[in-house]
């Protein structure tokens, strides 16, 4: 199976929307119909139905039409990419703080060095 | 002091971008001026001001001018929020699929079953 990965772009767009956030945490909880997931977020079914789609493009969202209705359920796509750039981020984050750090450190032993020295 | 977090929605919005992502990367190994970062990633430096300041309202990056130059580097946010909303999803997404197996082998146990009583 070729598996679509959307890029990070897409993902991390799809993520900056707290409707869309939502639709992701209802359905890791259970299928939901377009119209249920409109409902349930005081919405209309065209502004519902674009959500779903970037969602879709995203690779986080999977549907399916049967007969009237379209039924959406969580896609194969775990975050793992996402979840991964942003522990390497996290990982620089912290080398780059505690190298600045030992920077003030270092600053502040040498300036009590520097008093002694004087005294 | 008073910090302010930017929610998921400008965070992920930021994260967004491939040079915003960069430029996040290159400041995890040293502070950059605007004109340093604009050279790297091919830009005009009103184009990586923008950047810039996407990163800075979500708290991803400080700027100080000095003189006529502006200094970037990473903000005390360490994408704390955003692993967490990640690592959740990754939680009921796992606890969805893993539901879906068990039904699956369940089907599946059945058919056997049945298989053997109509043998």
């Amino acid at each position: 199976m070729v598996q679509y990965i959307a890029p990070l772009d897409t993902s991390f767009a799809a993520l900056s929307d707290p409707t869309r956030r939502g639709v992701l945490e209802q359905l890791g909880r259970s299928d939901a119909s377009i119209t249920d997931l409109a409902e349930r977020f005081h919405m209309t079914l065209t502004g519902m139905k674009k959500h779903v789609s970037v969602l879709e493009g995203a690779g986080f969202v999977t549907t399916q039409k049967v007969g009237r209705v379209r039924t959406c359920r969580l896609g194969r796509r775990k975050m793992a990419e996402e979840a991964a750039w942003i522990e390497q981020y996290q990982q620089l984050w912290a080398a780059r703080f505690e190298a600045l750090d030992e920077i003030v450190e270092d600053l502040k032993q040498r300036e009590i060095s520097h008093e002694r020295d004087t005294k």
